[in-house]
């Protein structure tokens, strides 16, 4: 993994090993700080069991003075009751002491297993270290990204730097999960920095634009988890003002770049995967529509592991399509794999089974194109394949 | 696998190996026929894909004259267009003419691989050798319900017997699937038959009831396939007359019983699985929500593989529980596994995990209780576990 990603001006971050993770050496407090007030905005699981640091995050993004981010990984202090929101404040007001700031200008997420305690004494210690930690070079930026993971094999950063007013605005961000699958009811998390300046609504807009395509658009096994978030701060230290409309427009095509490349690092991360499905879904009377359809065939495991095997399954794809409460026509639906043409106008067409399915055994890559001629409404949507591996690493592991 | 169910009066059936399946001699073609007119319900899958004889049998029910039940498996007839469907009206008709009776009083499903069309060619010679071969013993009734199975290992009967007017009511059916999870997209079928009088309109209610509390209650994956059909058929022969409210209602129970011993036959016969599960959810505002609640938890991968692990992963119940739109609320959510406390009132409880492990580990049949301390609306629902031999079963067959 390069570890060649830079942090926006004015943002510095640390990654550390305080000892929530039983080896102790695994890195597992990750702290992002802005040098300077920032504005932030977040989104969060729509899972009505929700962690701690959901309940405190979501009250405290949307504001401009916002300073940093603190990420625990090992104990997601999910189904803590009102213990695990004290101690989700508790570990916030120790950042904050630390950084001279408030702690509703910080920050928090939790990633781990569930329905443990947080444990205080580990990180009284580790929270004043993690934040003497703090840097602004690429090698901080990575130790954060790393001290998010649980179950991830590799860590997931992105960067897109754009022009805007003579300066360069930078956009960079850190996520973990392998998805939403992981043994300890780990996460999907997300921060992305900018040192572009925006207003808070601008912030807020962006961010939901970006995660609407990007990081609602991945699934592994469909279970939405309890501490899913998303965090964008900008601290407008790039000195590029305010942006014009042209300027947001191109801002926020950057950070849809940013947003779609951590989420399909975060799949193509999957636990046991052996492949990396995009599924287009075009022809729908709109977009939410097209997202149920896609979101339908993501998540069927007889599609997932028909994949696996390699095998061009086109009847569990138009039949996962079908089972959906929204309207489709059966003579109007068309389907392809990896350009070959399987399904048109509600029949199936004569093709080389072998050559296709010996293109989906040699690239990692899959295709799935769905028709259904009825409208544009389009989406795009990335999961992975079901595999053996995947069911071992989910049954094996005990709590 | 007993042979000793026995049909009601007036009805016989048989089973027989008419090619349609490759080696030639296993089942393939089942007949159930009534010797007097029948009064027919049916149910269907409600995915918007649904095969040929779906589209044909929900034309031909709730009516009184119903005939015959035709079904072949190793041939879905989905997906198949124009053509399906003509295959299917041609299929009937052949069974009519045979029987001498109208095509519209035969039913007829099909269940196998999806998009390839029927064979007439070996039909045509079957379907006069399946009528010569009915019978009324056992063994016929046990021949019908072997030619429907696919992927299953076990047949699938049930029987209950009745007292009414002092007379003898037997209800009796048969019933194939490893749920909707087998390779070539079989499904769930299932062929109901009493000799009690019923009207159309008491027929269908008898069956909607009893359906809505079993095969609407399993799930293996989620996925609703296109061929999914139970009919229920009674033709009176009992000669017990009309039935009185109170008659109905001993009867609806009597159903009640063999449509859930049907069902949950199917999940034990679920491909791959290790465990039978039952999940209880109790305590929610309404049925309706307890069914949503439940079907979410059953559906889980993350539940499932725990399950299969023999892992009493309250955290991924309560987590699946909390992700649907049915309102919860976690500090009123309490679970049970296998009789023993896990999660009370939104707080973990301090048990002995190895014990309930243990538990699951010795015993195939595992039992989740999931109150929610809202009202009085309740489900209970089945599920298998998710194993690596289902992974592999699903992913190294080739259409």
């Amino acid at each position: 993994m390069t570890d060649n990603f830079l942090l926006p001006a004015g943002f510095q971050s640390a990654g550390i090993a305080c000892g929530i993770k039983d080896d102790g050496i695994t890195l597992d407090l990750a702290l992002f700080y802005s040098e300077v007030d920032a504005v932030s905005a977040g989104v969060f699981t729509q899972n009505q069991v929700c962690g701690a640091p959901v309940v405190l995050s979501r009250k405290r993004v949307q504001r401009s003075t916002t300073r940093a981010v603190v990420i625990n990984s090992g104990n997601a202090n999910a189904c803590t009751g009102e213990r695990g929101l004290k101690d989700a404040e508790w570990m916030t007001a120790n950042v904050a002491q630390k950084l001279h700031c408030h702690s509703d200008d910080v920050l928090v997420c939790s990633t781990g297993i569930i329905g443990h305690f947080l444990p205080r004494e580990v990180l009284s210690k580790g929270v004043p270290v993690v934040c003497d930690s703090l840097g602004g070079s690429s090698e901080s930026f990575s130790q954060a990204a790393r001290a998010m993971m649980t179950t991830d094999k590799v860590q997931k950063q992105s960067t897109r730097t754009i022009q805007i007013a003579d300066k360069e605005i930078r956009i960079s961000g850190a996520a973990k999960g392998a998805a939403m699958i992981a043994p300890n009811m780990a996460t999907m998390l997300a921060v992305i920095m900018t040192d572009a300046k925006l207003s808070v609504e601008q912030t807020d807009q962006l961010l939901r634009n970006s995660v609407n395509q990007s990081f609602n658009c991945i699934s592994v096994d469909g279970h939405t988890s309890t501490s899913d978030t998303v965090f964008l701060l900008a601290n407008g230290e790039a000195g590029a003002g305010k942006m014009s409309p042209e300027n947001l427009e191109q801002f926020q095509h950057a950070l849809n770049e940013v947003a779609e490349e951590l989420a399909c690092s975060i799949i193509r991360d999957a636990e046991g995967a052996g492949h990396f499905v995009t599924i287009d879904v075009t022809g729908m009377t709109d977009d939410q529509s097209a997202f149920t359809i896609a979101k339908s065939v993501a998540e069927d495991v007889l599609v997932k592991t028909a994949i696996t095997g390699a095998d061009p399954n086109w009847g569990r794809i138009i039949s996962a399509s079908g089972r959906t409460n929204v309207k489709i026509e059966e003579e109007n639906l068309s389907l392809k794999i990896n350009q070959t043409s399987l399904y048109e106008s509600g029949h199936p067409v004569s093709y080389d089974e072998e050559q296709v399915s010996a293109g989906m055994k040699k690239n990692k890559d899959v295709h799935i194109e769905l028709m259904a001629n009825l409208g544009t409404g389009k989406c795009r949507f990335w999961t992975s394949d079901l595999t053996q591996e995947y069911v071992r690493l989910n049954s094996e592991y005990t709590t």
